[in-house]
Parts: C-alpha cells; sequence; structure tokens
C-alpha cells in the first residue's frame, strides 16, 4: 500500500502549488479559501507518485470532482477519474468523517439537507423550473432545522459549476452546504456539512422533444 | 516526435496553473510577474504527457532550471532533469532567440554581459570576497557599454536563489539581466538578455579549511 506520510508529500523547501480558476471560486471556495489549491497540489502529487490506472473520488463532493477532473485533463496526467455515487447512513445522511462531531439533536436534524434536495427534485419532477422558485423551497425546507444555518444553496451546471439560468433548461447541479449549530452559542464549533444533487432537469413543457427512433427518450 | 500545438497544451476550458513560491520571486520573477507561473504549468503538462526518462535545460535560464527541479521533486514527477552549460556564440555571447533583434552595435555591446561575469570571476580568484564590492564591479563594467542599461545585477545562493551574504564564503550565482536599448529612444523595442554564472568562491584566508585524507582537497 502506498501510504506517504506528510514530510514525504511536504519535504522541506516543498513550494509549488496547482491551483485552478474558474471551478475553485464559487461554493466551498468562497467559504474555504485555499482549500482546493490545497485539493489540487496534494492529489496531483498523489497522482503523479502513485501513477494509478484509476482514481476514485465520492460524488458527495461534487465540486473537488469536477477540479480534481480538470486538472487531470489540463496537466495532462495519465489516469481516468471514478465518480462514485455519495454513500449514505441508513437514513439518508451523507457519510462524512464529521457526522460524529454532531450531538444526537444535530444529527437528527443533519437530515435536512436530504429532505432539501428530495423537496427539490419532487418539484422538478412536477414541473418547476424556476431556479429562484427552486431555491426558495430549498431554503423553506431548510430552515424547519432550527441547528442548521445556510452556508450556501446554489444551483450550478454540473461540469462546469456555471451559475446556472432563471429558468432552467438541462440537468442542474443542486448543491447545498450548512452549519449545524451547537446547542448553545459557542458550546462547541458548528459542524459543516455539504451535500448535493443532480437535478434531472428535462427540457420541458411547450416544445416537447420527440424521440427520433424506436428508443425511449432518457 | 512529440511537438504538440498550442490548443491541445491550452485546451478551451483550460483553467489549472502550477505554481511556485520563493525561487519564483526575485530576478526574472520581479521583471516578469507570472512568466514562472507560466513555465511551470507547461513544462509540468509536457512533462506529465511525453513522461520522458530525462529532460534537458540549459542553464543560461538559471532560474527556470531551478524552478523545474524543484517542481519536479515538489510533484513528484518521475523524470531526471539534466542542466546542460550555455551554448555561447564563437565571442562569447549566449545563444538566445532574441540576439537576433540585436543591431550591429548592440550585438558588439552585448558582450559587456560576458565581461562583466568574466570580470567578477577574476575578481572572486584574486580573493575578492565582499558582494557589494563584487556588484560595484560588475556594474563599472556593464556602464562601458552605453547601449546597455541593468535590469538586475544580482548575488545568490546557486540553488535556493537566496540573496547572498555580504561576505560570500560558498559558491555563488551571479545572475545578469540587461536591456540593450535601441540606437534612438523609441526606434525599437529593448531587447532584454540575461547571462550568468556560478563563481566558485572557496572558504577563504584566515580558517583554512584542512584536507582530511589523502585526496586533494577540491
Amino acid at each position: 500500500m502506498f501510504a506517504p506520510e506528510a514530510p514525504e508529500l511536504y519535504p522541506d523547501g516543498a513550494q509549488t502549488f496547482v491551483e485552478l480558476t474558474e471551478l475553485a471560486r464559487p461554493l466551498c471556495g468562497r467559504t474555504r479559501p485555499g482549500h482546493f489549491r490545497g485539493v489540487a497540489t496534494v492529489v496531483t502529487k498523489l497522482l503523479c507518485a502513485a501513477k494509478p490506472h484509476v482514481a476514485v473520488f465520492g460524488e458527495k463532493d461534487w465540486q473537488q470532482l469536477t477540479v480534481i477532473r480538470r486538472l487531470v485533463r489540463d496537466l495532462r496526467l495519465d489516469v481516468e477519474i471514478a465518480g462514485v455515487p455519495t454513500v449514505r447512513e441508513p437514513d439518508g445522511l451523507a457519510l462524512s468523517s464529521r457526522n460524529r462531531r454532531l450531538d444526537a439533536e444535530a444529527r437528527r436534524q443533519a437530515l435536512v439537507l436530504v429532505r432539501a434536495l428530495d423537496a427539490a427534485e419532487s418539484a422538478v419532477r412536477a414541473g418547476e423550473r424556476d431556479s429562484a422558485r427552486l431555491l426558495e423551497g430549498v431554503r423553506r425546507e431548510i430552515a424547519k432545522a432550527p441547528r442548521a444555518e445556510i452556508d450556501y444553496a446554489e444551483l450550478r451546471e454540473p461540469a462546469s459549476l456555471a451559475a446556472a439560468p432563471l429558468r432552467l433548461e438541462t440537468p442542474t447541479l443542486l448543491a447545498l452546504a450548512v452549519f449545524m449549530l451547537p446547542q448553545e452559542p459557542g458550546a462547541a464549533e458548528p459542524v459543516r456539512l455539504i451535500d448535493n444533487r443532480v437535478l434531472h432537469v428535462q427540457p420541458s413543457g411547450r416544445f416537447p422533444v420527440q424521440p427520433t427512433s424506436e428508443e425511449p427518450p432518457r
């Protein structure tokens, strides 16, 4: 197993950093400046050192996955990046090392992330295409959990992370970050949780797309 | 031959940059902001794409060579970086694509770079160890060419490019950058030339180093 310790990855005098521009700016990049610089640098080092054929990253960290796919393409690293669906607790909460820092009540309220994603998905399935109304529904859902405070709730183009248009017409990423607050202010650090879902928006209503072959439309 | 065109190296949406901190700041990094970011990024791309066993870079671009050595180590690229001595015209001028932009008189006066390096080397051989006096000699030499204007003339530690001490005690890089001015102001762009030499300073005088074996001291 290749599991290098920090000194091996960050030798004395190390001063090379890998940075991305657009993809690293929004969402978690806004809340955590420099975070994706660290991610891009260490992932580049690990890929160059281990030279894997395939590297697997979870879709929970969707922005990280897009950053890594882009840097692999840009730097021409010879590796296939495989994104895998988010692994979840039985009740739906996305697995995260941070979950253990939640007290029992915060753990219960943390389900609000999945509920907000579900609500948005249902709304889209029911024909909602208006970004603002979708996000309003998401915020309303999260507001039901008094211990949850929104860091961001945004709709973005899944690959480029560009801001989604006012009226959705293609599959759109709904990305959420929420601080779970301690029972009493200052009693503990807030725990920041993230989750996301690609909302499968189909070109809608007025001008339906006709299937051009015998196959069912996807 | 692998000789990619720009679109292959910089595909649409490319946004990944490789940056170094300390090594990229002084000397040419000061005169040309962003230059070493470009160098580090394209060299990383080329090395990752071509996967050579050995990559050869000239010592004329000494700072570039130190930047590349460092990034290869930091990013753990599996390639040997070979520095090769500067190739020169018969009269000593370092080869550069820019030399052809010099008019005949500027071409003649451009030899002032080599003369300044020679002067410093002679002074060191004669026992000079004082940084300021050495640089004074360099500046005096360059001032003999009225069409040459110093961009920088600096003494630095050859590997780290840290500023050299006031009193030299170890091998030291003398790095020069000089603008060769057009005959008449504004008639053409100044041509920026660089050259360098490692001055082989030996620990001197008062506390001579005794050889500890039968082998001659080097």
